[in-house]
C-alpha cells in the first residue's frame, strides 16, 4: 500500500493558489496561538488579520445589525416569540413570523435555488435599485458569493482552452477557481494612475493575445467596486464594457459584492451592470453576484449571497438549477440574512431608528478610516496609495530599496512578500502582498483592510514599521 | 452576439444527473404551487416529498432538538442571555457562552477548516465512539457532508482515467459529482437477496473490469448505513474491505452520515471504518464523512458536517486546507450544529431530560414506521422490500406487468419512472425511481423515505395506488 501523496492528486488542484489564506495567514495563526498560550516574547500583543475583509472577526468586532440578528434568533427558536413579544420591535417579530410561515423550519433543506419568497424579495430589491424588472426565477441564492462564482466558472469552462478575462489586481478567488477548473486566466491590467480604472484597451489587448495563443475568451470578470482597489466604474466605461462583450460574445460576470460600500457616493456612485445592460437593451449574458458578507452587514460567517442571471435561456438556467441541486441548498441562515439585506427596516417601522443608527455609524467609520489611512500612508516615503472610493481596502504601492529586493530574491520571494512577512513579525498586522492579487512586473503593493477599531494604533504601527524597514534595507 | 446555449457550456456539466431533485421533484413542486394557489382539481390535498431525507420539511415537521436551537438562538443574539437567564437551562446558556468566547461573532468567517475548538470536540467524540485517538487537525468541518464529498472527489480525480468505485444502488451525489469532475464511475452491485450486503467479489470484479478498460481505480465509496438501502456492514466485511483497499492501493471514502439512524442496533450495530482501520493497523488513506442533516437531529438546512482524514500526510492535508480556504469557511450555523451533535447534553445536566425524550421519540417513531411500512409493502402483490436496519429509507423492488414496461418504453422511460410519476399524480407522494440510484438491468425499484407524520394515511395511499396501477396495466 503506497501512501497518498500530492503527486497522486488532480494536478489542477496543485496549481491553485489563494493568498488571502496563504503562507502569511498561516504564520499569523501561529502567532495568535502563541499569544493565546501566554507567550510574552513577541513584539506585539495581538494579531490583526488585515488580510481578509472580515468585519465581525475578533479584535475588529464590528457589531452585527440588531434587526438581522433578532430575526435570525427567532427563526432558530420560534417559541422565543412569546418571550420577547413586548421587548423586541414588532416588525422583527412579524418578519420572523412571515418567514416562518413560508419556510417552516430552517432545519429543513429549502428549494435548491433558495426559498422562493426570499428570491421574490431579492428580485424586488433589484427592481427598486435599477428601475428594471427582475424575475425571481433568475435569482439563485448561494452560500456567499464565492459559491456562485465557483459554480459559474465550473459551468463556463471547457478545459483546456477556455479563457476568462480577469482584472489585475483581482480577488484571488478568480485565479484559484480558474486553476481548479482548468480554465485559462486572461489578465487585463487596471490603470493605477487613473485610480485603478478599467481600461478597454487593456481588455482588447488581452483578448487579442488569447486568440493568438489559441485560447477562446468566454467570459469577462469585472469587480465593481474593486477588490483590492476599491475603484468604481463610471457609466460610460460600463457601457463600453457591455458593447465589448457583445462584440466578442463574452459572458459578463459582475462581482458587485461591495455595491453598498461607497465612501464618496457623490463623485463615485455605484451602478449595476444589470441596469446598464437593460438600458442599452443589450443581449449579453450577465451574471451578477451579491453577498451579505460585505456592505455594513458584514455577515460573513452565515454564508449568504445570490446571483442574478440576465439574458440567460431557460435551458441554461435549468442546468444551473441541476448543479445547485446536487449540493441540496444554500444555508438557511445565509438565506435569512439575504432577506434582511434586501428588506431592511423602512422609515416608520419600529426597528428603523436603531437600524439607521447602526448602519450609518459603520459606513461613516469605514469611510473615515479609509480616508485617514490613505492620507497617512501617502505621507510615507516610497508609498503611494489611491484613496479607495469603495469596498473595504487600500492597495498602496511601495517603492522598495534595491537591497530589500535582493534580500527577498535570496529567499525566493517577491520583495512585497518579504515586506509583508516582516510587517507581520514586527507588528502582528497581517496584510497580503501584491503578488497575491497580481501586479505589473517589478511593482510592489500590499492590500490591507480598512477595518480596525483604533485607526491611530493601527496606522501608527504601519508607519513606524515602514520607516524601520527602509532603514534596515538602506532606503532612507 | 450569440446567446449562451447548453452547447457552450462545460460538457461535463451536461452529463450530471441528480434524480433526488430531478423531473419528479420538479413536477411535485408544480403541484405544490397549484395547491397553494387554491386549485381544487388534483386528486390529493398535499404533496409529500418522500424523495428526499428532509425530516424537518413542511408537512413532515419533525421537531428540531430544543437544546441545539436554544444554543443557536443565543449565538445569533447574545444579549438574549439576559432575557432567558432564569428561563432556559443553565447548560444551554453556558454552552453558548463558551462558544461565544471562542468564536466571537458567528457573523465572522472562521478558520477555513472550522472553528478549532469545535474540531477538538469532534475529535473527542470520535475518540469516545471508536476508542482510538483522533487529531483535530485531521478534522475538516463542511457545509454538510455533500461539500466534503465534492471536495474529495474533485481532489482525487485526474481526468479522464480516474475511476471511483461506487455501490449500486447509491446516493446520486456520487454519480453526479463524478460526472462533474470527469471521473469514471465504477459500479459494484450490492446484494439484494442478502439484505443489500456489500460483496467483495462484486468490488473485485469492478476493479478487474476497470483495469481492462484502462481506468485506474483510485477510491472506493462505502455508504454505511446505506442510502437507499439502509444496510449496515458487519465487521468481517469491513475488515475485508480494508484489506482490499490495501491490496489495490485504494483510498476509502466512508459515507457514515446515517451512523446514528439504527433501527435494530442489537443485530445491526454501526462500526466506523476509522475504528476498523485503526484496529487492523492498516495504512489505507481514509476519509469518513458525517453530517448534522440526518440522525435524530435532521438539521439539513444549517448545512453542517465534517470529514475526518486518517493516514493522510500533512502535505495532502495542507492541499485540502488550501482548497477549503478558497471558499472561506463552512457556515457558522452548521458548525454550531456540529458542536451540539458531538456534545449533546449528558445525564445530570439540566437539558438532558428534554433532549433524551426528544431524541428517543424521534428514533422510536422512525424505527417503528420503517418496520410497519416494510411489512405492509411486502404484503402487496409484486412488491418485496428489505426491512432497512438503518438510515431513513426503504427501497422496495417491484415486479411490474409487461404492459407497464411497454407503456413506459413508449415514453422513453424506465417502468419504475412511470410508476413513480403515476404515484405522484395520483397521491401527491413523490418518490424516486430505482433508475435514479442504479439497479440491475430489468429490475425496478423505488426509494421512499420513512419520514411522515401519519403512517396510516401514507402507506394506505401507496397501497391503493399500487393495486390501481397493477389493474391498469393488467398485472392483477
Ligand atoms: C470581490 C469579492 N467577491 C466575492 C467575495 C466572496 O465573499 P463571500 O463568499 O463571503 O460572499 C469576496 C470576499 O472577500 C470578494 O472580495
Ligand atoms: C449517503 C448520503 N451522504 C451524504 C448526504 C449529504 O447530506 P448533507 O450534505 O446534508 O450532509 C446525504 C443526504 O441525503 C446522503 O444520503
Amino acid at each position: 500500500m503506497r501512501p497518498l501523496t500530492p503527486a497522486d492528486l488532480n494536478p489542477a488542484i496543485l496549481n491553485v493558489q489563494y493568498a488571502v489564506r496563504g503562507e502569511l495567514a498561516i504564520r499569523a495563526e501561529e502567532f495568535r496561538e502563541k499569544l493565546q498560550a501566554g507567550h510574552k516574547d513577541l513584539p506585539f500583543k495581538k494579531v490583526i488579520s488585515s488580510n481578509i475583509g472580515n468585519p465581525q472577526q475578533k479584535g475588529l468586532d464590528q457589531p452585527p445589525l440588531t434587526f438581522t440578528r433578532q430575526v435570525a434568533a427567532l427563526m432558530e427558536y420560534p417559541p422565543l416569540a412569546e418571550l420577547v413579544k413586548d421587548k423586541w420591535p414588532q416588525d422583527v417579530i412579524e418578519r420572523a413570523q412571515e418567514l416562518q410561515e413560508e419556510i417552516g423550519s430552517i432545519g429543513a433543506y429549502s428549494h435548491s435555488k433558495g426559498v422562493p419568497l426570499i428570491r421574490k424579495h431579492v428580485a424586488k430589491f433589484i427592481e427598486e435599485r435599477d428601475g428594471y424588472p427582475s424575475d425571481p426565477e433568475d435569482i439563485f441564492l448561494t452560500a456567499g458569493a464565492s459559491a456562485g462564482v465557483s459554480l459559474l466558472l465550473n459551468v463556463l469552462i471547457t478545459p483546456p482552452t477556455t479563457g476568462i478575462l480577469i482584472p489585475i489586481p483581482q480577488y484571488p478567488l478568480y485565479t484559484a477557481t480558474l486553476a481548479q477548473y482548468n480554465g485559462v486566466a486572461l489578465p487585463y491590467h487596471l490603470s493605477e494612475p487613473d485610480g485603478w480604472q478599467t481600461s478597454l484597451a487593456e481588455i482588447e489587448a488581452a483578448i487579442a493575445k488569447a486568440e493568438k495563443d489559441g485560447i477562446t475568451p468566454k467570459a469577462l470578470v469585472i469587480i465593481n467596486p474593486g477588490n483590492p482597489t476599491g475603484a468604481l466604474l463610471d457609466v460610460p466605461t460600463m457601457e463600453s464594457v457591455v458593447r465589448l462583450c457583445e462584440q466578442h460574445s463574452l459572458v459578463l460576470l459582475a462581482d458587485e459584492v461591495y455595491q453598498s460600500n461607497l465612501h464618496k457616493p457623490d463623485t463615485h456612485p455605484f451602478h449595476s451592470f444589470k441596469q446598464v445592460v437593460r438600458r442599452l437593451g443589450s443581449p449579453i449574458p450577465l451574471f451578477s453576484f451579491h453577498s451579505i458578507s460585505k456592505g455594513v452587514k458584514g455577515e460573513c460567517g452565515r454564508r449568504g449571497g445570490y446571483f442574478e442571471c440576465a439574458n440567460i435561456s431557460p435551458e441554461v438556467r435549468a442546468l444551473l438549477y441541476k448543479m445547485v441541486s446536487v449540493g441540496l441548498c444554500p444555508p438557511l441562515a445565509g438565506q435569512i440574512g439575504v432577506d434582511c439585506l434586501v428588506r431592511p427596516p423602512r422609515p416608520g417601522q419600529p426597528s428603523y431608528p436603531v437600524w439607521k443608527k447602526e448602519t450609518d455609524e459603520i459606513a461613516a467609520a469605514l469611510a473615515q478610516r479609509t480616508r485617514i489611512m490613505a492620507r497617512r500612508l501617502n505621507a510615507l516615503p516610497g508609498v503611494s496609495c489611491v484613496e479607495s472610493p469603495g469596498a473595504l481596502y487600500l492597495y498602496p504601492r511601495l517603492e522598495l530599496p534595491q537591497k530589500a529586493v535582493e534580500a527577498a530574491g535570496k529567499l525566493g520571494k517577491p520583495a512585497d512578500a518579504l515586506y509583508a512577512m516582516e510587517l507581520l513579525e514586527d507588528t502582528g498586522i497581517c496584510v497580503i502582498p501584491g503578488s497575491g492579487f497580481g501586479q505589473k512586473d517589478g511593482e510592489h503593493h500590499y492590500r490591507l483592510t480598512c477595518l480596525c477599531p483604533g485607526v491611530e494604533e493601527y496606522v501608527g504601527a504601519l508607519e513606524s514599521f515602514h520607516v524601520k524597514f527602509l532603514e534596515k534595507y538602506g532606503g532612507l
